[in-house]
């Protein structure tokens, strides 16, 4: 079969593929970020690009005929026919994201990290001591309190030389897993007080490492970026559909581990990190462990099990507890000894990063009992306290990360993340609408991310635009008006915007690229935008009201709630109440705790005590199945209106609404 | 670099090697065997092959002027330079030989193999029982005793197929290995009665697989070979001078990883094995556990665990007791999964193969004292009971595997194997002595294999040939006479022989071959032979002697002496005794266990609690190191005697001496 060259540009990387091959999957073999919400099924229209050559052209919905006369096209669905160019424009590309790094969950009691480090001054071999290199380190080892070491043919090999090199005066990391001591490096003795690992939050989005001081528990630095497998899809079935493609799953576990290495690479290369040790560009062979946190899938993915039954009734992953697995076995550029624990998943819907959760929060170990809700690309909600532990899956939808919403987008350069309005009287009937909104970055809005989008519900329902069941409102003004998919509210105007302004570049004859803008647009919420938000709102509320119900309780009941995860952090609290999104409880018992499957991680890694824990959490808590729960259906139904079908639930907001009416 | 072709002859193969690379290494590339005993030092003379083409040629004294009128070179020490022809004589070609493939030793009480098989009807997966495929098979093995089983991440990647493939109702193999549980294989139902494994004896020499089934303990078939590695030397010395060359260590695992997987190849295409199994053709999949029994350095080889430092005082090896290995590191051809246990080794020159051959004859558990000599390549010996056990490497040589004897050769076809010799008075003074032999293959002889060089000694001596310190006496005889070494004495006169026909191959314009053979040679042992095997048969009595005096015991002490090896099967021993290779204790005394390393290593395959006793064997026996030792050297130099300096010691030879000298 014929191969071609396509050149990404302004990036000017090339790459040969196979005739027929999309420039998606070009771009992905070529390390070249292009947006795919929907993962490769053209259904998004995210991945625009402008492509000068031959490709078989899928003729999109999506595009306009202006977009047909600058050759623009959808990467995912056209097909490389002759060397090409593709020039990716501004609004397909990865923004820089807000990531959030931190967990304000509990701290660990006593540091007992999954490896310990030893100095063992050996006596050198003789005729009278001539036992083997493996039982002279045994041996010490055990003088030292570790039993039956052991230590894996690989490492063996290289056993012998270390030894001799370091003259029998070694440093010595024992990994303890799965019950088993295992002797993961031998470094020089100097190495002994440099001991660190990575906590790893393996998000669907957003990958976080955090590089830990093993000895001080310390967090050293953290690095974030998007998981290099979003050009495969953005949520979990859209990434099992890709892997069950040709090499579908090989490519998921590349990217995944790609986007770690590339992490650790800027972890220990900050200098930060090097200064901390004695001998310079060696760091990462002394990181001898990890432990990684991420959703069902992710770990899958992470660890190259396909993920099929996952997505398919009765959702049966292959595994939920994972073996001890070696850094060298997943190519990941630690010490290649490195052992690697990733947290325990309860279902195929509920992660190792609620196990994680639950961890950093302690709810586990507390007598209050608690609700604990993580709205990510997923969202999953626990209860519990010392004595129990459920949990089930919300299946939220992408709504608070941009998904399923015209101009929605994530927490990235130029999104709306604040919004306020106010409504005057304008010429006649005519209302004068105001929208005063805030955007990361302070440039001009190119979309609403999550936090703006309930700003922008609550402040639309507050003021009267929008009804309960969210439908706009019949109000003259020049932001109200009829789209092509029913009404719409404009947010803000194409002159005001910097959304739709594709920045398209143009090759001329000369070889020079040029650079044009089209035309903006108006940035617009509509009817079907607010009902696919609260069909999310509702979700994630009918599931924490049904999980409480099954075990008897009600909202009322609860001590605490901990929101976990980035959205939960950056949002207005009091506003999402006022959507129904979170239950109308008092505010002094909400609890953020961060990214708590990444401060989860650190405690496993930190402490043997809270592996144990994770390992419990496993055991002990109930998954409820809620896709084919009748109570849910009847919950969920009720919850698809503002706040809520029963206004007794949410009193607060029946007061704010009532002294509205009155105003 | 150039790159030439190197064609061998009469195999017809043909490999590409850079400018510079030795004949014999190209042979290696190739597959194709040219003996090699020293292991490309161009000491020993076995590699000659016949050239045509360009070759750079390092002249040896071993050759002689019409060796070189022929073209004939040491393949281990020329080097390519051209494409070149290479023919390899009959006498630089591998003879089948015989390998012994029985032990007589004790028998297992209860089995308990290393895999057990399980029939698991598991519950098809719903809502109500979601745990994923790992914990299934886990909670299903719990209800059959099998605590906490662990599968790797490798096996885990296909744990969903296999599952659903099957219909969850499937056969699943469970090794127990280092007190841990593993799944190793999931297979058919129909599988779960067809439960094999290999016991493998690693020899220096020869290696031999056996296939055993678990369910019955029978052995199925064995089949045998040379260690391929012996192209790279003949002795563990030369071997892990090999292994220190640039890719020697890994050529030296390829090898003998080939020879293994050639048996393995041949052991399951066999009849016999296939139809015991329902489906034809994927009997390598069922092999799910194997135990290699080998010496140290054949054991550090076949892991590809640098030997270097055994060589080297206070030769230290690497490891003595070996982790837990997966057949897929190995590359080795059954089941990838698989476990392998490779038998605890004592020290550097006490390996594997002893550990088998005391289980193998039970005397680490019985009341009586017992001496255990092996000697094969090398040589070992061992004394104990119940309450201790104490070994020592015999440092024997090679002069019983044809090693160190100009005519010495291996037990294989044209070798002389039993020698007697009658001495008649001739004219005058002159003795008519005629020689009486049989040869391997009863063809015309080659040389003379080891059984056939302790006939020969002891013939000489009895019939006052040979004097008290093994020189030959001055006797008027047409077989005694003055050689290039010093005396010497024919066993067989050319016209006789078959050994020195070099049977040398032209090839004519033609491009035909044609065969000539070369003017044939006597057979002869000279005085140096004689000394060489004097000091091997010291060394091995000397041994044993300060063994038993270390532990304050003589041999009259003893019980019981158990002769390992095929040596030791192939032996006339009231021969061995009147040379004093042997102690001259009652013949009822002795019992020939035959090839204990492998009847040990089937032993443990078949029985955890052997395993656990190869593994106390290993904890409770002394090692004592004889190079360094005063008592050894002392009783070294009393054994280079026939018998020896105190003929006390000698009782029954004695008193045949006595009888000899009254006649």
């Amino acid at each position: 079969m014929a191969e071609f060259t396509v050149t990404f540009q302004p990036d000017n990387k090339s790459v040969k593929v196979k005739q027929g091959e999309t420039i998606l999957n070009a771009a992905i073999a070529a390390d070249v970020f292009i947006n795919s919400v929907c993962g490769g099924l053209g259904k998004c229209g995210k991945c625009r690009v402008q492509v000068e050559g031959k490709i078989s052209r899928w003729d999109s919905e999506l595009l306009s005929e202006e977009d047909r006369d600058n050759n623009i096209c959808l990467a995912c669905v056209s097909k490389v026919d002759g060397d090409i160019e593709v020039f990716i424009p501004e609004t397909s590309r990865a923004q820089k994201h807000q990531i959030l790094t931190k967990s304000t969950g509990i701290e660990v009691e006593t540091l007992a990290p999954m490896t310990r480090k030893f100095h063992l001054a050996l006596p050198a071999p003789s005729l009278e001591d001539n036992i083997s290199d493996y039982e002279r380190i045994k041996r010490a080892l055990k003088e030292q309190g570790v039993d039956d070491a052991h230590m894996d043919l690989q490492f063996l090999g290289s056993l012998a030389s270390e030894l001799r090199e370091n003259q029998w005066d070694v440093g010595v990391t024992v990994s303890e897993f799965n019950g088993k001591n295992e002797v993961v490096s031998i470094h020089p003795k100097e190495l002994v007080d440099k001991h660190f690992g990575f906590a790893i939050d393996i998000g669907t989005t957003t990958v976080v490492v955090s590089l830990i001081d093993l000895n001080t528990g310390e967090t050293v630095a953290s690095k974030s970026n998007y998981n290099k497998q979003i050009v495969c899809g953005e949520d979990v079935l859209a990434r099992i559909n890709y892997a069950e493609e040709e090499g579908g799953l090989f490519n998921l576990q590349r990217l995944i581990v790609e986007t770690i290495n590339y992490l650790i690479e800027e972890l220990t290369l900050d200098d930060e990190v090097c200064k901390r040790r004695p001998k310079e560009g060696t760091c990462k062979e002394d990181i001898t462990s990890v432990v990684a946190s991420g959703n069902t899938t992710m770990t899958h993915l992470f660890l190259g099990l396909d993920p099929q039954h996952i997505r398919l009734e009765p959702y049966i992953p292959t595994a939920c507890r994972f073996p001890a697995i070696k850094a060298r076995d997943l190519v990941l550029e630690t010490n290649p000894h490195a052992s690697i624990y990733c947290m325990p998943c309860r279902s195929s819907y509920v992660g190792g990063d609620i196990t994680a959760d639950i961890l950093a929060s302690g709810l586990y170990k507390k007598d209050e009992l608690a609700l604990l809700i993580d709205v990510g690309t997923n969202g999953e909600a626990v209860i519990g306290n010392k004595d129990f532990l459920a949990s089930c899956s919300c299946s939220a939808g992408p709504a608070f990360e941009g998904g399923e919403v015209q101009f929605g987008m994530r927490a990235s350069v130029g999104a709306i993340e604040k919004i306020a309005l106010t409504v005057l009287s304008g010429k006649g009937d005519e209302k004068d609408i105001k929208v005063y909104y805030k955007t990361i970055g302070k440039i001009p809005p190119k979309g609403i991310c999550g936090s703006g989008l309930i700003d922008l519900l609550a402040e639309l329902f507050i003021n009267g635009i929008i009804d309960k069941s969210g439908s706009i409102n019949d109000i003259p003004s020049s932001r109200i008006r009829d789209g092509e998919e029913g009404k719409e509210f404009v947010v803000a105007f194409a002159d005001e915007t910097s959304l739709g302004k594709d920045v398209i570049a143009h090759k001329r004859d000369d070889g020079k690229i040029i650079l044009k803008e089209s035309k903006g647009k108006d940035i617009v919420i509509t009817d079907s935008d607010i009902k696919n938000i609260i069909r999310t709102k509702a979700s994630v509320y009918a599931s924490c009201s049904v999980l409480l119900k099954s075990m008897n309780y009600t909202f009322d009941h609860l001590d605490r709630v901990y929101i976990a995860g980035g959205f939960g952090n950056y949002i207005d609290m009091k506003k999402a109440i006022l959507l129904g999104l979170f239950p109308d409880i008092p505010m002094k018992k909400y609890d953020f705790i961060g990214n708590g499957s990444l401060g989860g991680a650190r405690l496993a890694l930190l402490s043997k005590d809270m592996r144990a824990e994770a390992e419990k959490i496993y055991r002990k808590m109930a998954y409820i199945e809620l896709s084919v729960n009748n109570m849910f259906y009847n919950e969920f139904t009720s919850a698809l209106f503002l706040p809520h079908t029963d206004l007794g639930q949410f009193p607060t907001v029946e007061k704010i609404l009532s002294s509205k009416t009155k105003n």
